[in-house]
């Protein structure tokens, strides 16, 4: 599936370019179209180097990257183009959140329409002129108080939404390296062990309190979700504090 | 309820602390605390000028930083810490998205718990003396041939998760400025003056085809929600189209 080209209008500081380029790196997006940028193209060497830096490495697209004169010649083979915007326009249009359109972005795409996300210039953002050539805008929503963003770091969230749509990441999940989560009897094997030293040390101090004071242990040690080798690991730690050398290690 | 603390861990770079602010700013957090940066507190005019420019006016933030001598000292207030992280550590851990990351965030504020997002230093991230002291893990899903980001970045992208949650934009919505949406009837009465002038037209050139070509006409001029406004104009268009004299416009 397609991902959506990102289009910049009028763009004015190379490393704006730059660092879009690897906001675009970092979450998947490919295809970069510049219209009427400040510094004429291809770039000289000076402002070259000073874009390939402020893109950490991602060159791929910047060579890739398409150079137009005009909007209308930039977007002229989409079917559907958003504007991205932060300020209320005059114009009745369609506005979406960014979390909105990429579903909308990936059905079309789907469909094989081809689409686009058109960037206004630092400062002024996108002028109404350009923005009647979107079919619908795109509004991030942030502090209204302070809703300003870095041209690069607009593309980001938008590609970042982009990104998400098609992460397949778990959202929320116990990371165990090399090891596996201890199985049940694992577990009880050292809690039993714990208990049992726990009863020899007088710890149990009424036998009315002691199945509430049991579940409380079990509660804590249950919601840590030990892996295998963290069991064995606390299986030591028990000995330790029960003074039972390690083995190999003989009494002084 | 209480947004996250953000606390970056041996910045270096002052631009980085400035943009971190912007990004705070732009999503809504307020409250930043800086472990051990690399430039000392108070920072001396020209590092101050230009943390400064970078924040693009997000002083407050920068006003109201903690400085802090070690990551222990900076979150022993805190009661659930999160570690930002882009690399596979051998350490168990939870670890989540900023998506799923942020429910949990609020549900914890809510109940009055105070929480922190911990960054590290910039090209080596967080080194596992200091993702020890976090409850959980957040790794941003991003291309993982191309995953590195920028400090600020990350921060944002932290911030936008926040901000996203708590906000009530409408998803997709048509904005229509001072018009309201026109009623059925207004969008009849355009569309039966239409339809009688195509009739007078000779549009329609068989009587089999006109339910078929009515029902499409209605159908593109629908998916338009014209306003009001809107509606006007169109009739002025047809108006036009028909030779028909603007009001107060005389015959020559």
């Amino acid at each position: 599936m397609a991902a959506p080209v990102i289009i910049l209008v009028e763009p004015q500081l190379v490393e704006n370019i730059g660092m879009t380029a690897r906001a675009m790196m970092n979450t998947g997006l490919s295809e970069l179209r510049l219209v009427d940028p400040r510094d004429p193209w291809p770039l000289g060497e000076v402002h070259q180097q000073r874009m390939a830096a402020a893109s950490s490495g991602a060159d791929e697209i910047l060579q890739n990257a398409k150079i137009f004169a005009t909007l209308e010649e930039a977007i002229a083979d989409l079917q559907f183009i958003y504007a991205t915007t932060s300020r209320t326009h005059d114009m009745v249009n369609r506005i979406m959140t960014p979390r909105a359109a990429i579903p909308d972005m990936i059905a079309r795409a789907a469909q094989g329409q081809k689409v686009g996300v058109m960037f206004g210039r630092e400062r002024t953002g996108l002028v109404n002129d350009y923005i009647v050539h979107a079919n619908a805008k795109i509004t991030i929503p942030l502090n209204p108080e302070f809703a300003s963003l870095n041209l690069a770091q607009a593309v980001l969230l938008i590609g970042y939404e982009w990104y998400q749509a098609q992460d397949q990441t778990p959202a929320d999940y116990i990371h165990t390296g090399n090891s596996m989560p201890a199985t049940r009897e694992e577990y009880l094997n050292f809690y039993h062990r714990l208990e049992a030293a726990l009863d020899e040390g007088g710890f149990f101090v009424t036998k009315e309190m002691r199945p509430t004071m049991t579940r409380g242990l079990q509660n804590t040690l249950q919601r840590a979700a030990m892996t295998e080798q963290e069991i064995r690991t606390w299986h030591g730690v028990l000995s330790a504090l029960l003074g039972i050398p390690k083995r190999g290690q003989g009494k002084a």
